[in-house]
């Protein structure tokens, strides 16, 4: 029945290749070279947009997720990269949020500065901090839209306890960017 | 592998009893009606968030998708009532728009205004327009925050060609969210 479809959401399987759930990552260069190297395998695999994203336990630096940009290989405009670091954190954790009280501070590592949708996204998440690479206007250069975010929609999650800092390993962020462009990566909502 | 979670996502059992797949709706009212009666059920059935949706084709009226809230069941922040219309809706289409050229405009009805993630998610869901019932200042007396949503976001998505309509049926909308109030409904991410 087309009118009830299911809808399964999944790491594509080169994603394990990439992945070490074991070793907690102390550094946060490092947590982000996970982040931009999933964004560019998912480039060279030519299966998505050039994004990707990783959830840590601050302190511990314990890996909890990872996500990719699967909007085109899974008809489904929702899932960017964050979208799905968000989705598998809470399926791991069994929880709706990964702020619950008592929880360890999570932290998102991705390789572009959010969209609106991720941006607003965060919130209901419960990250305490997110970092971002490439930043929007490297992503404008690609025609990439990140649609209604505005100084005042930082101010305003900051406000209720988020960090944000961004241009992280920028210079890698936008050549992945640039990786996409050159391989002549479909340009979807531009 | 708790940390390669597989996520999954269908309609609850109970939503097909309210649904008719094969007759199209004409009237803008009575489409909202079916957004407020899936709403007005979530609460019911005890299941999730006081939120409803429906996406229809504009003009002949076929019913695409609908969504309910399934953050709390489904342990995950992002499954607003509208993401879930507009997952349905791509799936079914086995499109990631539902605005690709020559496809027919599709409306969202929602029974409350859409929060920033899921505003945001309506620019790539290509939806052409997008009507609530309750407005953000009925959702914040439930102490629900809408998250970072400005006059300007809406003008940036209208530059865009989308098109939005609040306060639809709006004492309706309101009445959902107060027998949610009223039978003790969580207050996730209050």
């Amino acid at each position: 029945m087309t009118s009830a479809p299911l809808v399964q959401i999944a790491y594509p399987d080169w994603v394990h290749e990439h992945i070490d759930w074991q070793t907690p990552v102390a550094g946060e260069l490092d947590r982000m070279r996970l982040a931009l190297a999933l964004a560019r395998q998912n480039v060279l695999h030519g299966r998505g947009g050039p994004f990707g994203a990783a959830i840590f336990e601050a302190a511990s630096g314990r890996l909890v997720s990872v996500g990719v940009n699967l909007v085109v290989p899974l008809h489904n405009s929702v899932l960017h990269a964050e979208i799905v670091a968000f989705m598998m954190a809470e399926a791991a954790l069994g929880s709706f949020t990964l702020g619950a009280e008592g929880a360890p501070a999570h932290v998102l590592y991705t390789s572009c500065e959010p969209c609106a949708m991720c941006l607003g996204a965060t919130l209901w998440a419960g990250v305490a901090r997110v970092v971002w690479s490439a930043t929007r206007e490297d992503a404008r250069l690609l025609e990439f839209d990140e649609g209604p975010v505005f100084p005042q929609s930082y101010r305003y999650l900051q406000e209720r306890g988020l960090e944000f800092e961004g241009g992280v390993l920028r210079a890698e962020g936008r050549a992945v960017l640039q990786l996409y462009r050159d391989r002549g990566g479909i340009i979807y909502n531009g």
